[in-house]
């Protein structure tokens, strides 16, 4: 059974100003959910249609299908909706390289991003206060678990990066330098900007060098790449020069 | 003004049937609509709430912003939608570097992987019959334009593997070698899988050499990369192998 009051919570959690308050975020389907109780995470409840979790026994609440489609904002089918616990803020860990997003605001393209950091071994992640929630259920669903293996700040990004002026701070930029040949150090932190604007001009005065991917298409109207796909590439490079 | 017939025709175009029928595909919004208008592609025709296009006086309707929402399938607002004619297929071209998709699925990827190629100058896609359609909107949309910059196959990619045994045939796999130390050839075929399945049974048979983007995480559960992101890793190693 699921009571009107626990829908009524379960619905807020799609607005950050509702996740702060409970403290709690939304994670959907078998896979994303049995990754984050492996994790750190703590459990807050669990609705599920099958017994097939290892989750304590007191958390989890068997529901109908139909239950299930009243809680979930999925639109193929589920077998299962958790509420977890957001983990308190740890202590920025600003040993070898940092990602770090200025206004970032496609909840896939953050998603996208997480995996990416976990992938390339990237453990702490710096958001601005206008980057979308990191706790944000499309977020979260974009992650594929990666958001439980990277640690994941939201800071007032001009002043974290005045406060680390000792670290070499990259930003992406159409008219950087070509990234393939510059030298790039291993403890640094890479920034990357709004999808629409790039990095915000009170960010680019804190920004050591300016870097760019260079556009091997010879047309001029290729514009720009998707952030996310700029993240990846260099994440990619940064990896392959400090291990090959 | 939009009539009944027209209403029905555009809502029809978001069904590869219809598309297919009617060799025609939906743009929506000034940017995109710009870039189609400014390429080889040809208009059938351009609905606007602004006169600002440079677009044949005859194929253009203005229309009002509520007839603009009866036939947009977009959220946030636009101030046109125009349909083209699906270009008739040409050669392929086979210099190069060619990138091959096995059923991408995923209409956002699949624009994305477009995009990439634009940027980092393959100008020859194909795609598997069980690919997502190019042409469908979300698809278009995604591309920011890049769609009318690389030509776009849909091919029996078994058999055109078969057909192309003389040139290389790289595969993605997570099994694959490291692709960073691996010496790839100027001229091949890049094939990418399912984003949920990876590349087929019947194709990898198919493949020469099977690459990978090694993880550098040290954490066992993260599983794969989205398959555009790693589209713009090994674009990206491969054009810095062929240049620097």
């Amino acid at each position: 059974m699921v009571s009107k009051s626990q829908i009524k919570l379960i619905t807020s959690l799609e607005q950050k100003k509702h996740r702060t308050k409970n403290g709690l975020f939304i994670v959907e389907g078998k896979k994303g959910i049995e990754e984050v109780l492996e994790s750190h995470f703590e459990l807050q409840s669990l609705y599920t249609t099958e017994d097939i979790f290892n989750a304590p026994k007191t958390k989890t609440h068997h529901i109908s299908e139909a239950e299930l489609k009243k809680i979930s904002r999925l639109k193929s089918t589920q077998i299962a909706l958790a509420l977890f616990k957001i983990p308190e803020p740890k202590e920025i860990k600003l040993n070898g390289l940092v990602v770090a997003l200025d206004g970032v605001r496609d909840p896939g393209n953050l998603g996208t991003i997480i995996r990416l950091c976990d992938w390339f071994g990237v453990s702490t992640l710096v958001c601005s206060k206008d980057t979308v929630d990191c706790f944000n259920p499309k977020v979260v669903q974009a992650t594929m678990g990666s958001i439980t293996r990277v640690d994941i700040h939201n800071v007032d990004l001009p002043l974290f990066l005045k406060e680390n002026k000792s670290i070499l701070r990259y930003g992406a930029f159409l008219e950087g330098e070509d990234f393939y040949s510059s030298v790039l150090a291993a403890d640094a932190i890479l920034v990357l900007g709004n999808e629409a604007n790039g990095i915000s001009e009170e960010i680019e005065k804190l920004i050591s060098k300016k870097i760019n991917i260079p556009k091997f298409s010879k047309n001029n109207k290729t514009e720009s790449l998707n952030v996310a796909t700029a993240t990846a590439v260099f994440l990619s490079e940064i990896r392959r020069k400090q291990n090959y």
